[in-house]
């Protein structure tokens, strides 16, 4: 899945902070940039690691964000990594009885982006890997981010949770227009029967001459999208016209290839 | 972040198929195992694994997704795979130019719920580590799913892409309902004000021996949430009054914690 486009532009504005307490694993935390990285998050803060600062292994694992790694800045508490912030969220995968009220990562991404619209300053804490935040660290912030996910498997390490906070923090600061659109679509037929056809028309058209050899592979999985998209195009019906006469002509061996199929 | 109750049902309903195309690691296939019983997900297919199957590498990092592991099916061509589905996304990160429509994660999992309570089957594809899914594979697929990220930083591999997809599955199929609500909130002051708060509040009330020894950990949590949650409950102000009485005999030291602090 690598699409990185180095000539794109990071995101920029500000977004929240993400605070990593007490992290044990440097690999962890190379990973956290990394999840950082791919939803433009860029600010990281580091409160007491286990191995000490810098960590190599944090770089390595970083790669490709290293700059978030290189810029993250550490403080001895929690308080101290805290004290500029005016929201945080407590990340928890289990309720803690605090009577704190509880957000999915949208509901936070979108209180972030409301309080750092306002001024105002966001920070998303994650915990130990082995134990996560402990109460006295979770009493200090606004409210506990937890993450809709199956109950009889909710383990989530540092670098998902990072990731999947990430994700729902780009959608709501970037939205997620995409080069096309899709509506839903009607029940198609099983991929067999399909799949099937594409083969019979290929065959047919290969006794018929009629792909260009050297044109074959790109003219064969166009052929297909037009099978398997809903609407077909003017190209897509003068493309099957094309076809249907090479498969008219196929016993006469004319090897008349024409000029508008693909044109 | 470990929350896992196994005593909880796993969440039942057909999902869609994770189909993953000549994977390469073993571990990557345990990781996405992993991620997919994070939400909920059941069904593998693997098309060629590079490493054989049954792979070790696979079982060890699927820890806690075992099944899944254990129960994925092995097909020799993609086309096999995906023979009894009747939609099916491919995963990638670049445009291929393929004139197939694209698809965001929400999108293609709200598509594929309908899909599936139509009685049709649906497949989501990822592709290889190093190089993703190929021209042909896009082609005899119906649409491309591809995720809202920073295009400076694109690159996610395949346990991230399944777990982002897994958590939109989720998402569309459980709804995201969570213990507590939450409603945008006014800017607070600044961690720092608030902290200095709890400091002054809490030497004084020590000072004033309003702690029962045993129980000061949890009161002054208790304490702090009062500050921090938006509206006071009725047990807030009773503790608040039971504070303030214990503020004004400080002096008095009389000793005397009354009854009605914390109950």
């Amino acid at each position: 899945m690598s699409g990185t486009d180095r000539s794109k532009e990071f995101p920029t504005g500000p977004g929240p902070v993400v605070v990593l307490v007490e992290p044990q694993l440097g690999e962890n935390i190379g990973m956290a940039a990394r999840a950082m990285a791919n939803f433009g998050l860029r600010e990281m803060r580091l409160v007491a690691p286990r191995d000490g600062w810098p960590n190599e292994k944090a770089a390595a694992a970083s790669s490709g964000a290293l700059a978030i790694v290189e810029e993250a800045k550490v403080y001895p508490t929690l308080s101290e990594a805290l004290a500029d912030m005016t929201l945080a969220f407590a990340t928890t995968a289990r309720e803690r009885g605090q009577m704190k009220r509880v957000a999915s990562p949208a509901q936070a991404m979108r209180e972030s982006a409301g309080e750092i619209a306002a001024g105002g300053r966001a920070a998303l804490l994650f915990g130990r890997e082995r134990s996560g935040l402990d109460n006295d660290e979770i009493s200090v912030c606004d409210a506990i981010m937890t993450f809709p996910v199956n109950p009889a498997f909710a383990s989530l390490n540092i670098a998902q949770a990072v990731l999947l906070t990430g994700y729902e923090w780009f959608r709501t600061s970037q939205g997620e227009a995409l080069p096309f659109d899709g509506e839903i679509r009607s029940p198609l037929a099983p991929r067999a029967m399909t799949l099937s056809f594409f083969e019979f028309l290929e065959t047919a058209l290969d006794d018929a001459d009629f792909f260009p050899p050297a044109r074959r592979p790109p003219m064969v999985r166009n052929l297909r999208d037009i099978f398997l998209r809903r609407e077909l195009t003017e190209q897509d019906v003068r493309t099957l016209r094309g076809v249907m006469r090479a498969i008219g002509r196929r016993r006469k061996e004319e090897g008349d290839f024409g000029g508008d199929e693909e044109g």
